[in-house]
């Protein structure tokens, strides 16, 4: 058994019309095989699949319209798909319906090097497009663990682990083209830096996790690669002391690019996945950018912090190779965990609390964690005060799967207690639903409830995700 | 005659039995009289006033709770009101109604200075707040030209000077409070840096000109201060230079803290307004904020800049006093304008276009001024691709009002053109409106019409602003 998705909602009818329909539109772009459905109707998660009737590969914002215009035709569902990367359940089909893959859409459409703006399809992939980049100058910092794609990242709200100095994709999208439930297809905000133009449609569809409609065209701010990178690891005795260097780096405001916590076990995790032999103890990797002048003087003065909380064997890796590799072992992270206990699956939390609560509330989830019989390595993108524990569970062990979640309740109501967030990038999908009247209360939820039935009044679009369709 | 309002909406019935209910409840603290009321149907824009039928000062968010409830059961408007200091006409009472005055709704709520938040009520100032933080080593960066209230601030999603680099209120407000139309308090966001969960309300809200709700809390992002602060001007013989010379310097991400273009009429205004001898010609007043080697690395980068570009007498101010004469004078640029023309009034445009395009935009609007008898100094926060034009017109003689009317409309639709906006700060109130479904398409105002519809049934929140009540 694999985790169980929440109280099943009931499937919906696929009509063979709809079908007939789609396929005479879309030919061999559309398919019915159980492998492809399969593919489709999981994520990340250690959810057990739930498929989707039928997959469409779009090519365009015109097939995507006439998709989802068939769909309400027929009052089926309609799940975007990316790259299949996301980690709360948001891909399955709880109620049946249609999944759009967006991944042939993946085209970069416009680079604006010179208003470091980039207009893409929302199935590229984060590398690809920085792939896409490489003679500009320029980069996309946004850099969740995943090679996610670029729709899902807008979705998701993701972010990664250089949002403490670029931001997440809140403030990194700039604007975006999406087919609504009715199939009409709106643009939103401009390619203008700032614009006070009305409601912020951006920021709305930007996490609002494929259940408004579905992204088909985004354009995200660019920056010019710094002209001088280093980066640089350092240990400690306890995790309290790396998160109070952390803290101390941010309050003073040095302008840090990345600050990533590894503890001990996820430090063996990726000593062993990619044969490295980092000192198994809790470790900061952090990344400064700027100009060569600039980056020292911030290097320096972390260093110096570090060294005050207790850091030791501060290292640098000056040699643009020893950066890719410490930064590709951190992106691989979480598979590296998941091969620390074979066969298992990873429930995952990703709570995010005001700085100044952050050492609380990791010594604390630290004694959660050694109290419990589970694995559970600790990476964070401490900067933002966001962290993230991965529970291995057995997907053969019901109780495993109960202890998990008997962690994961723990640590949100912690964070929820502190001020913080049940989740800080990864969405709510199917498994943060019970938080959120916890987190914002009830009117609120229910204020974002009203905005999903004025927008989609038949609950076509990725229905069943965020919060339920009635209070 | 002063700027007509658009074509007046149907003012709505004020029952008596709604001031009687609003008097038992809040005492002298409501008020019906002609100079009170004449006082809050106006800003600073150069519409003809339109009188609320009371005004009611609030003193907390339950006041506010209790003064929609009653508004909501008499079907009668509600326009939030804090300084009075935007520009497009957004507190006009168009549908007659009730004022909420919050400008006695100013306090600190806390300030939480390890986590670089504080959280206030919407009544105090810009200056106030950063009054209130002046020991903690902290400063809020967003500055409109006016003191404006951190409330209409959000409500406008304002910005100002520092926006080049800490963003606007888009990016600056974490939470806030808000009284729905219905009476119901949601709370948005929370303190935590990012946040995955649900969709963003907070950045619905910003921006929302008090059209789905009153704003009575918010929570924003303060910045530790700069280390080393220096600032300096340097002419141009031409504003093509002077803009060019900017676009250069965002370009290769020189992290220049403001950036303002100040042209030769808004220099001479300035000079006058604020007893300075600068010279009269095109001008950019740059700041640069960071540590003492980072702003002079910062500092050179740009003089290289503006000397290639043209740019002479590069003058320094270092000294503390020096700076605050130079950017107070730059905040008084507004009132310094409308002295050029004694008794006048201005309308303002406030396009913002892609950086790319910013030169030829400014150069073509140019010539359009040229070409026009009316006044029309320039300034802009050129760093985002946004300029102000005061066109500054006889409040008596029509004929001026139609000619700033249709320099404006050319600016609009030039910038339209270059994939900008119509506001990149003010907001769009009464006189953009025309402007918005050009700017966004008609299908993506039904889509923020949609969220009006369903948040605000009886459209009860400033009622006439931003778009119509029906397509």
């Amino acid at each position: 058994m694999n985790h169980p998705a929440p109280p099943a909602a009931v499937r919906r009818p696929f009509p063979a019309e709809l079908l007939a329909e789609l396929t005479a539109s879309f030919g061999e772009r559309v398919s019915t095989s159980e492998a492809v459905r399969s593919h489709h109707g999981r994520d990340e998660s250690p959810f057990d699949p739930q498929l989707p009737d039928a997959v469409v590969f779009a090519h365009s914002t015109d097939d995507v319209q006439a998709i989802v215009k068939l769909c309400a035709r027929y009052g089926v569902p309609i799940i975007p798909y990316g790259n299949g990367s996301s980690l709360e359940g948001h891909l399955l089909a709880v109620q049946g319906g249609v999944s759009i893959d967006l991944s042939e859409m993946n085209r970069v459409l416009s680079i604006n090097a010179e208003d470091l703006t980039v207009t893409v399809e929302p199935g590229i992939s984060r590398k690809a497009l920085n792939e896409a980049l490489r003679d500009t100058g320029l980069f996309f910092p946004i850099d969740p663990g995943a090679d996610a794609s670029i729709g899902g990242m807008s979705a998701t709200r993701a972010s990664g682990t250089n949002a403490v100095r670029y931001g997440t994709m809140r403030e990194n999208v700039l604007g975006l083209t999406a087919v609504l439930a009715d199939g009409r297809i709106i643009k939103t905000g401009s390619r203008a830096r700032k614009s006070s133009a009305g409601y912020d449609l951006t920021r709305l569809f930007v996490g609002s996790e494929g259940t408004l409609g579905v992204i088909t065209e985004i354009t995200v701010r660019l920056y010019p690669q710094p002209e001088a990178v280093s980066a640089a690891i350092c240990t400690f005795h306890s995790m309290a002391e790396a998160v109070r260097a952390v803290i101390e780096t941010i309050q003073i405001g040095v302008p840090v690019a990345r600050v990533e916590f590894i503890d001990s076990l996820a430090v063996r995790a990726i000593n062993r996945h990619s044969n490295l032999t980092l000192r198994e103890a809790p470790t900061l990797f952090f990344e400064f950018h700027g100009t060569p002048a600039g980056v020292e003087e911030q290097a320096g003065l972390v260093q110096e912090i570090a060294a005050q909380n207790g850091g030791e064997g501060f290292e640098w890796a000056t040699r643009p190779e020893d950066r890719s590799r410490l930064w590709n072992a951190r992106h691989s992270a979480y598979f590296a965990m998941l091969q620390l206990k074979p066969g298992c699956r990873a429930v995952t939390t990703d709570v995010c609390v005001p700085i100044s609560r952050l050492a609380e509330c990791v010594i604390e989830t630290e004694q959660d964690l050694k109290a419990s019989p589970l694995p559970c390595p600790i990476v964070g993108h401490v900067g933002d005060g966001n962290f993230h524990v991965a529970m291995l569970i057995d997907p053969d062990k019901p109780e495993e799967l109960a202890e998990a979640e008997r962690l994961n309740r723990r640590i949100v109501e912690r964070a929820l207690a502190m001020d913080g967030t049940c989740t800080g990038e990864h969405g709510v999908g199917l498994h943060k639903m019970g938080f959120l009247v916890a987190e914002h209360g009830a009117d609120t939820v229910d204020t974002m409830r009203a905005i999903k039935h004025a927008l989609d009044p038949q609950n076509l679009m990725n229905p069943g995700k965020i919060f339920s369709w009635g209070a």
